[in-house]
Parts: C-alpha cells; structure tokens; sequence
C-alpha cells in the first residue's frame, strides 16, 4: 500500500455568500481542487455538511453536488458530526482510499447559514449539542461555551484578558488571507473591550458562523499524475475519537477527552509527538476552546494553553503556529467545511504555498476540528513530501 | 486480508414508538447486535439516519449513541443519504474495516419520524429531493413516485391492478413477522380499491413511514469468537452508486440507473450474476420503485418487474423471494434504518434463522436500497457460509 497524499485543493471566500447557492459554493471548492491536482477524476465524493437539512430544506447532498458538479453515478454521501462534520468527511476519504477500494476520493465541506442567520441558526447549531437535556433548556454551543470557559477561569485563575492571545494571533493573521472574513487585525484592548455574548464570552472571543466550500482531493502517491506541479503532502495519520456528548455528563468538562484520544492516536500512527509538529490548525471556536485544544494536543500543560498564546508561542514565529489564515474566529467558521479549510490550509503551509502567511520551513503539520463542544474530535497529521 | 462477516444482528420493532426516545431506539438493536455477535466490542460506529436533525432537533448522534451506549471514546459518525442512509453506513464500515485501521464495526440505521407525522415529515422526507427544483414547487417523495408511476404505466401499457404483486406478496409475508408494522394480509382486491394518496399511488402503494433501529456487528472472518453460535453470513460485494436528484434531470426516469450501475458493480464483485441471487431485499418504498428494483438489478426486462411479481416469482417460494419478511410496504419503512434493517433479514435467512419466514436454502442474498427517488443507490451481496 502506498501512501494516501493530498494532491488537489480548493476553498471559496468565507464570509455572507447571499447570492450564491449551497450546491455553487461546493462546485466552485470541488473545481479548484480538481484542476490543483492536475485533472485527477475523483471515484467518491464525501461531503462535509451539518447544517443543510434544518437551514437549506437539503439534504442527500451526496447525489445533489456529484450530479451538479458533473461527476453523475460515483460514490456519494455525506458526512455529519456536527463541527467536526468536514474533518470526518476527510477521514472517511481516507479510510475509502486506504480499503484500496476507492483509487480516489474528494472530500468537500460546504455549510450556509448566513441567509438564516439568528434563532434559526442557534437552534440548528443547537442541535449539535444533547437536545433533550442541553438543547431543550436553550442552551446553545456559544452559552456551553461560556459555562466551560467560567469554569476554566474559575479553576486555573485566570481573567478574560487573558485569552486575547488567541483572537489577536488569529486576526493578525487573517490580514493576508484573501479568503478570510474577517481581514482586521485587533487589539489586546479591543479585545477586553468587546461586547459580551455569552458571559465571559464576547464577541472578539467566539468565532462567527459564515458560508463557504473548501475541498481536498486525495488519492494514493502513485496515482499522481506525471508531471504534478506541487509537492504532495502525505496523510501520515487521521483519528476520529467520542466523548460524552452532554457537557455536564463528563468526567471533567475541562479536559476536551476526545481531542487528547484522537491526538494520542495521531501521533502514535505517525510515530511522532507533539514537539515534531511544526504548525497547527486547531479548533477556535471559541478562545477557552482552543486553549483547552493545545493542552488536549501536549503543547501546553494543563491549565496554561492560554499562557503558551499570551507569549507569543502560536504566531507564525512561534514554537507552534496556530491559526495561520485566520482560524475559525477570523478566517470564519463555516461549520461542516471548517475541517476541510483547516486540511487544505494546511496543505498550503506544507507545500509552501501559505504566501504571506507562510509558516517558514514547514514540515509536520496538525489539523483537529471538534464537534458538539468536542464530543467529537478528529486529528490529522500531514507530512510535507520531497 | 480476510473475508468480512456480518457476526451479530439486531432490529426494533418497526412502529409508532411513542414512549420511546432516538437514543433508546439505537441502544436497543445496538445491544442486540453486540449480544448476538458474542460480545465483540465495536472499534468504531457508523449510524445511518436522515431525518433527526429536522424532527428530533438532533444531530451529531455518532457521539450521543455512542455514548448513550456505554461505547464512549470510540469513533462514531452518522451518515446521510437520504432513504439510502441505511445502506450507505453499511457501506462505511464495510470500507472502514476493509482498510485494516479499524478492525469491527457496528452500524447501526436509526429513524423516529411518527411524533411528528403530517406536513412536517412530509417537508422533512422532500428534503432528500432536489430543493430548489422540486420540493420548493411542494413535490413530495410519493409524489414523485406518482408521477413516476404514471409514466410508467403509459410506456408499459399497464394498469394500476397489474402493480398489486408487490403488496400482497409483502403484507403475506409480514404476518409472521414479529417485528413488522403491518401483519395483515391484504387481497388484490383491497389492493385496487384502496384510497389514493397521489394518484395513482394508493394508500397499500406507498410504505408507512415508522420508527425503529437496526443494527449489524462486521469485523473480519478470524476475529470471530470461539464458539460463535451462528453460521457467519459473508459481505461478498458492496457499491454505492449516484444519479441526477431531480427526476426531471434524469436521462430515462424508468430506468433507476443508480441501482443499475451498482447492482452491476456488486456482481463483478462478487462474480455471479442476477441468476444465483437466492433473496432479495429489494426497496419498495412505492410499489413502481419495486418494478424498476427488479428491472434494474436485472431479475426482469424494462417495463416487465410488475409481471414478474404477479406471476408470484417474488413470493418465498418464487424464483426471486422479495419483501421476505413484509420489505419497506409492510415491516414499515423507518427512513435511515431502512438499509440497515435490509441487511438484518438478509443475514437471517442467509444463518437459515428466518423462522416461519425462511427462503428455503438460501445462499446468496442481496440487499438494495434506494435514496431520493433513487438517486443514491446502495447494493450489498451477502453469502452465507458453511
């Protein structure tokens, strides 16, 4: 079995798409991915979605952007798992390519919201989460959030300011992603200024929900085609792990168990740990979450993610770049597509293509998108090919 | 790499399940897989379902069956293809336990829809059509099959009488099925007689929409148990194929090319041919999606499926038993767990465990399921094994 390589990749605009239809948003990331890899004819489609069924009255979207996209009669599904729905997506892409079954597999995360955007949007996002014993109390995934992140000051001491490490880096990076949201660098004042949402969340601390399409394609180092014009990056592992889904029926709410298992699992099928990593797309929905993400992941210790961002560590300078085109907070969180943008910037950064946003010398990079507050969490590790 | 083997079985009632919540549901057959497996512990859970996120306000259920089921921290994703969703997590942990990564596989198919039975499931099941061009005009799944049909009967020169087969041969069978919605036999008579829901689909056309869970344990051959107490039942062929959603798009809208193209692909798999199938689970959501079924998968010629079955070839005792214990007319048709469900019958009578509904000898069976208008269509051929 050779090895499973990324070869084509493909991302719109994140941002309010009201001119566009969901099944356009997926053709235009598919297209691009397509053409980056050289014209590779793809077996399967899996589909990143969450959300299209309650806000699009669409689902079956598997058949819908395979006949649109003018693959009509391949293998089509897709893939949910609530914010992790892209990165799920991609693991099964995986798996279907590694049976030997499917020669190649392309994975697209597409997700529009903004046209419903208020209620209609928290309840469905609300859905991520357990409805009949979170959701039916109103509670939503920004408000679990806040109730997580209360905790996490409350047990580690710490304040609101000290987050702004996060949603500064995140911002400052977006600047030069012409594909982000949010392309305004903020300030460490700014932030603590920001109107609250969901107490102690504010605004600059949650990441906003926005329309996009962003599409890998994947298949095995021999298929590439003569005379492929990048350098392929390899999966070198992908990992898919559960935990409780209600918040309040976990062991520790302040752990994020699913994203330390998937991790552990990642880096034992690289053969690497967490100090080979050289850049890393994580979850920001929210800072609290990404800062429990990079003590999940072995890059700081408990308690102290916040502090390894406060110190500059997660700039592209740092020992560790997270965020490097935005993130969810400033890039936009276009929920089931958001594991696919993280693959495909990534990629990007492993290829040496990040432009302004590169990371220098890149070579092992790490991708985790949580799902339901992180009932769900899957991990891929990338690794840069000669 | 070893064979893969369905080891443990199990399935719900088929109904209107009041008292009983979506989580409950999948624990039950769940439970009864594992059980009946021996007790294998699943690595990884694929759920089939497609309807939750609309009517339960639920998504995400690969974590919360998971963990509802004492499975916490193992992989789990739910996956959507419309009526076909069933069949298609099959298909993912077929390919999941193929690649060698992940070694047993539980899929579990789950749907509750009669809590809210009337408009709201009737836009929620439209939902698996093409949005924009269909369902926002209001066609409805029957409906679609009504226009289907008609046309059918115009091309064929038959009439709405001839189509009776299907459900007879159904309802017979499900009167000795426990878990079936529907145990009364109906005559051809009633059949014509029956009140129309979209002409000129009647009411004993068109299978009930119900509630209910299924679930099959695979792994591969040598991680059987010592003493497994049931004749292994092997997954000797697996595809998934796509057509255009909207009917209107479709090259030949009698021709069901989706479950052409797959049923063609299972067979090479398998290296027989529509002559050595023994039973098949066919997807008669409509009785003309029946005839097409037959068509399709090469048991009848174009425009001949109704003839078939109402010269009884399709009866237990028939060239080709279909629906044999009541199929999606009369077991019910509970949505994502259809597939699932399909696959569970096929198992027992291939483990020769079907009772009073037992196809005599059967070795070879076949299960097709069939997703927007059978846009999506899932094929699996099983072999029982000494």
């Amino acid at each position: 079995m050779t090895d499973i390589v990324i070869a084509g990749l493909g991302q719109t605009e994140v941002g309010e798409h009201w001119d566009v239809s969901l099944r356009e948003l997926a053709l235009w990331a598919l297209e691009d991915a397509v053409r980056d890899s050289g014209g590779i004819r793809p077996e399967a489609l899996y589909v990143g979605n969450m959300l299209a069924g309650t806000l699009s009255s669409q689902q079956h979207l598997g058949a819908l952007i395979a006949d649109f996209a003018g693959l009509r009669g391949i293998e089509a599904v897709t893939i949910e798992a609530a914010g992790a729905s892209g990165g799920a997506a991609l693991r099964q892409g995986y798996l279907a390519v590694k049976s030997g079954i499917v020669t190649s597999a392309l994975v697209v995360g597409v997700e529009k919201v903004t046209d419903k955007i208020g209620a209609g949007v928290s309840a469905a996002l609300a859905s991520s989460g357990d409805s009949d014993f979170e959701s039916a109390q109103g509670v939503t995934p920004t408000a679990l959030a806040g109730l997580i992140m209360r905790r996490y000051m409350h047990e580690h001491g710490v304040g609101l300011k000290d987050f702004a490490g996060f949603s500064v880096n995140a911002h400052a990076n977006a600047k030069t992603n012409s594909r982000a949201m949010y392309r305004n660098a903020i300030s460490p004042e700014a932030y603590v200024k920001a109107s609250m949402v969901a107490d102690p969340i504010n605004v600059f601390d949650t990441a906003p929900d926005a329309d996009g399409a962003a599409a890998v394609l994947i298949t095995t180092a021999d298929r590439l085609p003569e005379g492929f014009e990048h350098p392929p990056v390899r999966i070198a592992a992908s990992a898919l792990a559960t935990e409780a889904l209600a918040v309040h029926d976990r062991k520790d709410p302040l752990a994020l168990t699913a994203a330390r298992i998937s991790a552990q699992r990642a880096y034992a099928q690289a053969g690497i740990g967490p100090e080979d990593i050289d850049v890393f797309e994580l979850y920001d929905s929210h800072t609290v979450m990404a800062a429990m993400s990079l003590e999940a992941a072995g890059f700081a210790d408990r308690g102290r993610g916040w502090e390894f961002a406060r110190d500059g560590n997660t700039s592209r300078e740092g020992k560790i770049p997270v965020s490097t085109f935005g993130g969810l907070k400033a890039r936009g969180n276009p929920g089931g597509a958001t594991g696919v943008y993280q693959a495909v910037e990534i990629a990007l950064q492993l290829r040496g293509e990040g432009g302004a946003n590169q990371v220098p010398g890149a070579r092992w990079g790490m991708a985790q998108c949580l799902g339901g507050s992180g009932a769900t969490a899957v991990t891929h590790i990338f690794l840069a090919q000669e």
